[in-house]
């Protein structure tokens, strides 16, 4: 596929970074205050029939992480979202328990969902009213309540302080996006009716905000039938509140994992998204220093971002807690000891809760050919460690390369580095860890 | 993402394998004969402002392939259709005609496309009637017309034969979805004015069939408002010649590629369309049948079929007209002429002229410990043979595995080897080949 640096799909800022990372105050700017109370609903009770796959969609895993949890991931990371209720299927209260557990969600309460997607969403605005379990001060009623479908796991802050804002001015609001085709009316034949002009049509897309008595109003006064065939929201609140509500044209990030192929889709942008940055990590010497100022420049073209510092200390400790994945590279030593610090500080760091991060050894030779055998680094050591590095959800692989004074062959040599090192963060393929390749 | 046999948006056959293929009698029961000519009209003017890539999204690349290649073969594959006229705008007219020509597309014929999609399609109807350039005798006016996307490169065989033969009973016909989203009408001020019933509507997609003289006279008859505004074919045939068309509810592989994550989905699709089969040569040395045998054990749990042979002689060679990738095991032998032969044989069949071609040197070696190092295949050697091979679009890799007598160290060995292999054979990845990688 062509590289193409503007990417309407991907977030700017998903929702797949640990929620209080270093960075996340650079994605927050101030004026998205809200000084009321939000909660979000997030039924998640479908089957994924449409994906043809026997796990319903929300719970297929990406890099080892259920699609659900990058989806709580985006509203856990926005400071003024209060509280997050999960609707899903009695059968899946336990394995959504334990993927709260795992991920380590706050803010997030599990409620078991109804027969139909209206049910379910109203057990949820229901259970916003109640005192949780336990609980000895009354719960904070929100003023409005955010719905969103757990298979939309890239939306973003901006367009959620969009909807909540809206909602709570005008009672109920709602995400619409383009239609993608003609939408057309048949006979019961069979046949064309007719066909509706595109121009005056929109989808309705997730999420919509409402009040919470707008919305909660509209599940008391709705009918059995509304709960049994509806599915729009936006209709309740007109039907049985009068409320006519504001529809705002959202970024194509809304998009809904609904077939297969948008699971596909949905990994292809979680990679590329993890797959921006790398921290060099030269030790210092002035031959490393070398490598990766021009490793930095190859990896420019093919459009990474390289960040080269001597170690991880001090002030340098915060590439740790970002999302950067890391390339250590050694001169000389056949030992593993810089990458086996780089990790401990990485499962310290607990870095890889949750998704895998790339570490890549790069090993420069720079002693003459006969050397270069005994000084080479032992592969059935790479592999143990990486094995067990595995076992922490880090990737580790390595890249040897020995330095030359033919200048074009150096060249190639550090172009090759720089795309075998893009393969790998990109790529993140389990089965090749603890590979030494040459470059 | 976790794996799955069934995928409803992946063609069972899908067009992106040479025509005239050995296997092609298998994907074509006899029951699909049309005994109408039937010409195909495929759009190809659309600037991709929705991917938000420079390139539009048809000719974007794919393992080396653009979007349009696909779609052309799609149709090219299908015996009955005859002829396929292109439409692009002039200014990628030569594009077109180099990638026809790179990738020996028959049965295409060029043509500019106007300001719109309709004016594009129109002239796309009007060539079919035209007799082209420097033929003799005149054309065979084909007796029903086939409209499509360039960007819905998975359309199936048996999908067409009943688009042709709705439309050649009714006079048009043409591929309905259920919508995905809920569709609502808005006031002008951005407010919901009302949601229509999803089940009464359905999204109309391509391809669509209408015999000539429908099509022909529905151009002829519509309006400059027609041609300027309008998007949909089944409208004017309803308005202009009283035409009520056939709907048929298509698959999901009718998809069209709209924006930047479809192109992920696609690319997705293919890789996983070219990594299902896997043939196996053994060289006939029983270490290696054994080898092969555990080998294909393993792979069958991760999903993928492997043919063991032990060479490509004889009735054995039409795996070289296959959509087959191979494995070359060897046995002791540190020297490449096994797999050079088979990259030869492979070249000779023309077989990555479409897509790459992955080619895995498995290197068994069962020598004691000590004399493993001098049986060792050359890295430098196996990095020259890749490289030379990519330029053929044929993909190298190496996997070395030790014999041992330890039955659990060898069962471990032999499954790395498999989740390499399969690795390396679904991601496809350029910057790999020639890599020795141990097992």
């Amino acid at each position: 596929m062509q590289g193409d640096n503007c990417d309407p799909d991907r977030p700017a800022h998903p929702g797949i970074f640990p929620a209080g990372e270093a960075g996340q105050s650079d994605h927050q700017p101030a004026e998205l205050s809200v000084d009321f109370p939000v909660s979000v609903v997030l039924p998640a009770g479908g089957t994924g029939e449409r994906t043809g796959l026997q796990t319903p969609k929300q719970f297929c895993s990406f890099l080892g992480r259920p699609l659900i949890s990058y989806t709580i991931q985006a509203f856990e990371r926005v400071s003024w979202i209060q509280s997050i209720v999960v609707v899903v299927a009695k059968e899946n209260l336990d394995l959504m328990t334990d993927i709260i557990q795992r991920f380590q969600h706050r803010k997030v309460r599990v409620v078991p969902g109804g027969s139909t997607r209206h049910r379910s969403i109203c057990n949820g605005v229901l259970a916003l009213g109640e005192q949780e379990e336990g609980e000895r001060l009354p719960t904070d009623r929100p003023k409005v309540v955010i719905i969103h479908d757990a298979v939309r796991p890239f939306v973003e802050e901006a367009f959620l302080y969009k909807i909540a804002m809206a909602a709570k001015e005008q009672g109920a609001a709602g995400a619409i996006r383009p239609l993608v085709s003609t939408v057309i009316a048949t006979t019961s034949e069979g046949y064309l009716d007719h066909s509706l002009e595109r121009a005056k049509y929109r989808a309705s897309e997730m999420p919509q905000g409402f009040t919470y008595d707008v919305i909660y109003q509209a599940y008391q006064r709705c009918t059995e039938s509304d709960f049994e065939f509806g599915t729009e929201c936006l209709h309740l609140a007109l039907q049985y509140c009068g409320t006519n509500a504001k529809l705002i044209e959202g970024p194509p990030t809304l998009w809904k994992v609904t077939y297969k192929r948008d699971l596909a889709a949905a990994e292809s942008i979680i990679k590329e998204t993890l797959s921006r940055s790398a921290c060099v990590i030269t030790g210092g010497s002035a031959q490393a220093v070398t490598l990766a100022d021009a490793f930095q420049k190859a990896a420019g073209a093919l459009d990474m971002e390289l960040d080269v510092v001597p170690d991880l200390m001090g002030d340098n400790g915060r590439y740790l807690s970002k999302e950067w994945n890391f390339i250590q590279v050694s001169v000389n030593h056949s030992c593993l000891s810089e990458v086996e610090s780089l990790l401990m500080d990485l499962e310290a760091a607990n870095r890889a809760l949750l998704h895998p991060l790339v570490v890549i050894w790069v090993h420069l030779s720079c002693s003459d050919e006969l050397s270069i055998s005994r000084k080479m680094p032992e592969p059935a050591a790479i592999m143990d460690m990486a094995s067990s590095a595995k076992l922490q959800n880090i990737l580790v692989y390595a890249i040897q390369l020995h330095q030359s004074k033919d200048t074009e062959r150096w060249e190639r040599s550090v172009l090759r580095v720089a795309e075998i090192t893009s393969a790998l963060i990109r790529e993140r393929s389990p089965a090749l860890v603890g590979q030494l390749l040459q470059a």
